[in-house]
């Protein structure tokens, strides 16, 4: 077959972030299969005469599909010489990428990775949290809080002992499980930030420490899909000074105190 | 001050994976200071009078120290309307972006941060590795081989505890000492991988497992700026097939050895 597959990354949610070279195989694409995290104004780039597929889901809902969705992709392929494949943030992190580039290689189709921006990185930053910082936090961990089987991930023990910046993705239906965890080993003072629909209009946050955190969530009403981050680093972010105000301790006191706990 | 510094994240390397948002800053921007990982062909999309003043480091060599970089960016943005503080990668992983930002805000000055794709994810992508694969790790953990005082991580060892797919960034200098811990958790064919000058034209890769690994990157002469990747996934790129001829097995053997052993 002709036709060649772009995987594209479209970056956490703001259309800008999609990279050029993304944007780029988007204007010349002759069919777009997207997901639901993908901005509608990024289709807008598109050829009038392209064909979109909404090959989404939803939390717990599956619109197509991933057989489905392999056959689509290698159906376009066989008629079109462009063909995007436009996953929300990149396509390549607990997305099944991987899957639908195995599956067209099967059959012989060119494909090509374009990575995108991750929301697991972007979004944190956005929200002024730096997930790294020089005498704080000198790695992070990313993991999904819903696996294959639909558990927690065995490596949650091992990321709540370190002292990495810990995100977690597709986690708020498992976050009492995850804040127990945490509590164990780095204590119920920890600081967390949640952040919904991140770098779009439609953004909200919720900050707190292990201890707070569930209330805030049902308070600001937050749902996925959201980024969890736990880590020294999330008092960094402007909106740890209104947490230190609800907890009435002095953003200075808070961190002596963890330091004290330390 | 008037001015506004965008904190604009360049990518792993080739010029056309800087995000859409970040190249309009670069096009508006009366002064651009950069890096020495930011590609020389980005700098072109700049106003022909555009201010480029180069900052860059590079491993073991400051060219301009950080306190200088800082009072730059001040001045910059006391002059010019839009100034871009150009990094390699995503500005806020391991980069210093957050502490410029914070030196900024001090002065009163208007900060607005544009993400970048990381190379940590990206580069291995573009390798063929999925840093997540259902089944096989819902989790990764980037790590500075390079910590503040020198010494290596702490959270090392959690790390090559977990199942966690591990990149190490600026790690060469600490390889040995990277591989002995691994090979304590995770067995001498723990499969790595290394790329150098990741997206590129001098990238440069080299694959094995813990045991073969220190000589493949004597044989293909790496070296720093490069990402290590450690856990089963590198299995997944097609340079692993070179790997299992070399060592004489096959890859399917190979997955079925390591299968036992865990």
């Amino acid at each position: 077959m002709d036709g060649t597959i772009y995987l594209v990354g479209a970056g956490p949610g703001d259309p800008e972030l999609i990279s050029v070279k993304g944007l780029n195989a988007l204007k010349k694409a002759e069919a777009v299969l997207y997901d639901s995290l993908v901005s509608p104004e990024l289709l807008e780039n598109c050829k009038p005469d392209c064909e979109k597929i909404f090959v989404g889901k939803k939390p717990g809902v599956h619109f197509m599909r991933q057989e489905k969705i392999n056959e689509e992709l290698v159906r376009c392929a066989s008629v079109y010489k462009n063909v995007v494949r436009l996953k929300g943030g990149d396509s390549y992190i607990f997305g099944r990428g991987h899957e639908e580039v195995e599956y067209a290689q099967a059959f012989g189709i060119n494909t090509q990775v374009v990575p995108g921006i991750s929301s697991s990185i972007s979004v944190p930053a956005l929200a002024g949290i730096p997930i790294t910082k020089r005498g704080t936090s000198d790695s992070f961990w990313i993991v999904t809080g819903t696996t294959k089987h639909g558990e927690l991930s065995s490596d949650m023990v091992y990321a709540a002992q370190s002292s990495s910046t810990v995100i977690i993705l597709m986690g708020m239906r498992h976050l009492s499980e995850i804040i127990q965890i945490f509590r164990q080993y780095r204590g119920w003072d920890e600081p967390v930030g949640i952040i919904q629909d991140g770098s779009t209009p439609q953004e909200k946050r919720g900050f707190g420490t292990l201890e707070t955190i569930e209330e805030t969530v049902i308070e600001n009403l937050l749902s996925s899909p959201a980024i969890i981050v736990i880590g020294e680093v999330v008092k960094e972010s402007p909106d740890w000074v209104d947490v230190c105000r609800e907890l009435e301790i002095s953003p200075v006191f808070s961190e002596h105190m963890s330091l004290m706990a330390s």
